[in-house]
């Protein structure tokens, strides 16, 4: 271990290899709480170059490394394994560049998304990403992971937010596309590999994206409906009546609600319970009368008998008021008892039934558990939790069977925006065939026969 | 040859395979115009499991097959080499299924683009993609192509477009990911590689799209400006009002719009001639007063002089003459001496020098050229043709030469949309690095190591 040390502090300087009682705690663990190891050493590279010397070295000397980012993943794939040297792209932060005329910007992969956020607000544009760890998450890791988040339904994934990449390979050859335009079918376009492989096939080190403009004229409601085939009426039936201006499309089941209501200490928002609790926001524009077309709308669908009840906000306190429900699982969570977290997609024709299916076998295996469904709902996306009392470890493993086996039943994922990272590659299978995890494996060892970089998140090592 | 002929025919039955005179000319080349062979024989599977042993039959003997769509493709991807088998996915046509709560269709690999729109029209929905070629081509060539498009402004290209894949790979492995949900991060988004791949990876079968929301409130408009710079802050300016609605906003060059007007007989639209001559088209929404919106707004760009003068469309027959313009290169052509032709991508922060030097330099070294610039602007796509009557295979070489030279010094591609092919692969590394061409060769050799795919096109055989 000395010698490559050696070579990395040649390369690097003493100011950017940390190791022992140095590493700071951020580079021990992500936001998992999943087990973790100390690492051999923390490497702080400042530039692509440094990035790529330090991978060169480490795969000469078939070292393992684990690329750190803003370390605010939920699978434990930034937690440094038995024998690991952690990459943090932390020293590699910054706006590069913001091209107006191209609509694009460009940032070294550590720069955390808040910075990039605003960075494009001050030009007057959109950054199409948005999630709850923005303040700490990176750009880099929003990548690496295809980060979903509060603007999918308009904007899309990550994934859809790249126009360019640079990343290091395992043995430390720099891949190169720093690609403003839209369209560029000039051979495969290899960032698609990248782009949600968590950091298992190359270390992404800069990025492009596409800037967005500022939607106009937001416009928030809270409404009340009885079944999910109700929130999905309204759902089409608004967007097929102002395609393209939904921003936010959030629901909380029952159980979420009465939570919120209990354990947050919020307002009943409606007189009566009901199914599901939907939080909608869209951009109306500011012609004249967008305002007032939103809300006419949600009044037929009340006339209609699709939503029982509805609050429109007056003011941004309003709007606030909405939001507080649905952040509330941030803070209630500590008010539970112990349980799992999941992060499930669901085909939208399936969510009803997988709901019923999810909150029978809950009841029937642990009958004092807590369901609380809540999510992206627009996007497929639900996020849930089940606790219960006697909940420990063994527990744990169970629920997760029970939960992952409604999901594959229904044609769902076990992770739509998370990733796989160490917590959920045992159930990978369940969302993945044979064939597709044989071609996973394929890339892997295309990209990186020795297998140093990440290994054992995602897949299985070899 | 027989050994292989046999094991096909028994596979598939005579009325499948098509040899010598019975295979029709449909199946010898695209529309590029590119040198063709006559296949061997035309495969024409009815399934998934068909394609799967064909191609197990193909890779077992060690046979090449080049597989087959609408044959609508410019580059020459899909025209048979020397000793080659075409497969066609001519007989894996239809709609297999719209799930209107989930808002997808999906459909076999042949079925033409244009069945497609008008299932997801009378399902009340619209289909992402759209070009020219919508009534011949199929979807499998789309995803293959990651074809682009009139709409791409607003829905994005192919790859944006699919939410799900079945893919055989060349030893007739099937892969199947008919996901459905737009979030799903359950290890390597796979379906990505072979989108755009142009069939060198595996033969697309079955894909799943995503249906939006019809627009709703369409104004179009016939625009004069005088710069690109004008034209790209019409682009921003517009765009920033009114977020997300523009659907089309395509630019005609002065000398296209010279030939339009003297050779396919079109009315001269405005009193002077300008730089450039945009068509714009927007879906306003039906909110009173929207379409209103749309005329104030290019009435503001007037008086503030961006734009130079513009008829808006009163009723469907004028909107028809806007387009007439645009579409007329698809009749000039015939008119104009010999030429190449390109589709390439500029960011747009450079697409006004651009343009400069490719007037410049042609008319430098062939005075009497005609050099027409048009095309998908806002997406950074222009197409190009340069004709000269003293055009030649060597004169094609060389204006080649001159146009990519041109391309990638403003750090353009020499593919925005129509993909490499054969016709393009000698000048790939004009638009790629070494290390970018070598990730691709470690992919193809990863995923099909005896080279039976597609040899040839995009990347050189090893």
């Amino acid at each position: 271990m000395t010698t490559v040390l050696d070579a990395l502090l040649t390369e690097l300087g003493t100011e950017c290899v940390r190791t022992g009682r140095d590493i700071p705690d951020r580079n021990f663990g992500d936001a998992s709480g999943a087990r973790q190891h100390s690492p051999l050493a923390v490497l702080l590279p400042r530039s692509t170059e440094e990035v790529s010397r330090c991978l060169a070295i480490c795969h000469a000397h078939g070292y393992r490394v684990v690329p750190q980012g803003g370390m605010t993943g939920l699978a434990g794939g930034a937690n440094p394994q038995e024998n690991e040297i952690a990459l943090s792209l932390e020293r590699m932060a910054g706006v590069e560049e913001i091209d107006r005329d191209s609509a694009t910007l460009t940032a070294l992969a550590g720069t955390p998304l808040t910075v990039i956020q605003s960075a494009a607000e001050e030009a007057g544009f959109l950054c199409g990403i948005d999630l709850g760890a923005r303040g700490t998450c990176t750009i880099g890791g929003n990548v690496a992971t295809n980060a979903g988040g509060n603007q999918v339904l308009r904007y899309g994934m990550t994934r859809r937010n790249v126009l360019g990449l640079e990343v290091v390979l395992a043995d430390g050859r720099v891949l190169r596309s720093l690609n403003k335009m839209m369209k560029n079918n000039a051979g495969y376009d290899w960032t698609q590999l990248f782009i949600g492989s968590e950091g298992t096939l190359g270390i992404v080190t800069r990025v492009v994206l596409p800037l967005h403009p500022r939607p106009k004229g937001l416009a928030s409601a809270l409404c009340a409906v009885d079944s999910f085939g109700d929130a999905l009426a309204v759902l089409r039936r608004f967007d097929s009546r102002f395609p393209g201006r939904l921003l936010v499309f959030e629901a909380m089941w029952r159980e979420y609600m009465d939570v919120a209501i209990d354990r947050s200490r919020l307002a009943q928002p409606f007189a009566d319970r009901h199914e599901i609790t939907l939080l909608i926001e869209a951009a109306m524009g500011d012609d004249p009368g967008a305002e007032d077309a939103f809300a006419e709308a949600l009044a037929e669908f009340i006339d209609e008998g699709l939503i029982k009840d509805a609050l429109i906000a007056q003011s941004g306190s309003d709007r606030k008021k909405f939001w507080a429900y649905r952040e509330a699982n941030y803070e209630f969570d500590r008010f539970l008892p112990k349980g799992s977290h999941f992060d499930v997609s669901i085909p939208l024709s399936k969510m009803a039934e997988a709901v019923d299916l999810l909150r029978l076998r809950s009841r029937a295996q642990w009958p004092d558990s807590v369901l609380i469904v809540f999510g992206h709902v627009a996007d497929s996306n639900i996020h849930l939790s089940l606790s219960d009392e006697g909940y420990d470890e063994a527990v744990g493993q169970k629920m997760n069977a029970a939960v992952y086996g409604v999901v594959s039943e229904v044609g769902g994922t076990i992770s739509a925006e998370h990733g796989i990272g160490v917590l959920k590659r045992p159930y990978l299978s369940m969302s993945r065939t044979a064939p597709e995890l044989d071609l996973m494996k394929t890339l892997k060892d295309a990209l990186d026969p020795k297998g140093i970089l990440n290994l054992g998140r995602v897949l299985a090592p070899a």
